[in-house]
């Protein structure tokens, strides 16, 4: 792993020169000192995403959340917590050429988290009050100066892919999506395997079912050759 | 650890032939297929605890959540992810000579968990439901055939410790309580030094502060004096 990233720094690989974003992991999201709510990412996908891209030479910042793997050596890594840190990282991180969106970022935040432990009420049950997070492949997608010129957005969907997948990236404003199934069923969630389909202005291109490396791999690819094209 | 593990199997500690299920770990409540409500615990006093009772030659039942640390070596280790999961597998492991309960469960979980990845609705926002969870300590404690000789909880405050963790006592019907001071500014909570105040009928009684593994073996001696007496 050292080894490669320093064969990455010294080799004159296709992304040389080529500033990339990849944010990853989940995002954590406090409901109290205590608490908080989570979700199933690993962040996998978006550090094999991270190392593949760094070993075709690209200047990486790895924004990621409180993930179970770690960060691949020879990147910038900035560890956020909560979906505002991430993209308070994201703007201070621009511009760039490119920004892969892998994490799985909370749609919505506990509007009031409490700065004490909350107790059982009578009732013994909490009323949580939620705010919308910050829509940070959104922001960027849409930004009207310095947006980065290729810009990937990751959907987790659990029914409907292609369709769920195809709306998202239009809704956002995104150059590709990475799409995914992560039924519990599929065991890509939390798993070593993947199997994506890829949605562009080209439409939906089925890959088969490989290891998360070799989706990283494949997708840096794709990435290199539209940053040169 | 293994050769520890072996030397207690071997050894004639004060505990031999004694059965102390130890739960620890945080629980996690699902929301849906890929989020849920989580806490702060890293399972690191729960796991001490269980090896310091296996070094006196207990026969231990650990009963834990996802926590971050790994289980201890020679003990007998039942996997759970919710509260509910829990209290179920502190049943199924019953009798025991004495029950130490250092997980951090979830005071509630969502009323009804989604089987499918929630959408953001219209106005962006969820509105989640939530149930009591069973109250494991409480039922453990008050148990009117079969209850373990000692009952230890755990009480994770955030101020008036003493306060709070002697009307816990009381509330739930167990025998001790071992409080302690989760704060963020104190850095217990995910830290590996802990601050606590062993809570009996004989009142407060404060340790200093020393690491996760001194606490737990203070703890499994009180708990061996306890069971001999």
């Amino acid at each position: 792993e050292i080894l490669s990233a320093i064969a990455a720094k010294l080799s004159d690989g296709p992304l040389k020169g080529k500033r990339i974003l990849v944010t990853s992991g989940p995002t954590h999201e406090p409901i109290d000192p205590v608490r908080y709510i989570a979700n199933r990412s690993s962040g996998a996908q978006g550090a094999a995403v991270a190392r593949a891209l760094r070993d075709l030479g690209a200047e990486v910042v790895f924004i990621t959340g409180p993930a179970a793997v770690r960060p691949p050596e020879g990147v910038q890594v900035v560890p956020v917590e909560s979906a505002r840190e991430m993209a308070a990282a994201v703007q201070a991180a621009l511009p760039a050429d490119a920004g892969v969106f892998a994490a799985a970022v909370a749609d919505w935040r506990v509007a009031s988290a409490s700065d004490r432990k909350l107790k059982k009420s009578k009732d013994g049950l909490p009323v949580l009050e939620f705010a919308e997070n910050p829509d940070i492949l959104k922001t960027v997608s849409q930004m009207s100066e310095g947006r980065p010129g290729l810009v990937v957005g990751f959907a987790a969907e659990t029914n409907d892919v292609v369709e769920n997948a195809t709306a998202k990236r239009k809704r956002k404003g995104c150059d590709w999506i990475v799409a995914n199934n992560v039924s519990p069923a599929t065991g890509i969630m939390g798993g070593s395997e993947n199997a994506v389909i890829l949605i562009s202005d080209g439409g939906a291109e089925e890959w088969p079912r490989m290891g998360k490396d070799e989706v990283a791999r494949k997708l840096a690819e794709r990435i290199a050759a539209a940053l040169a094209g």
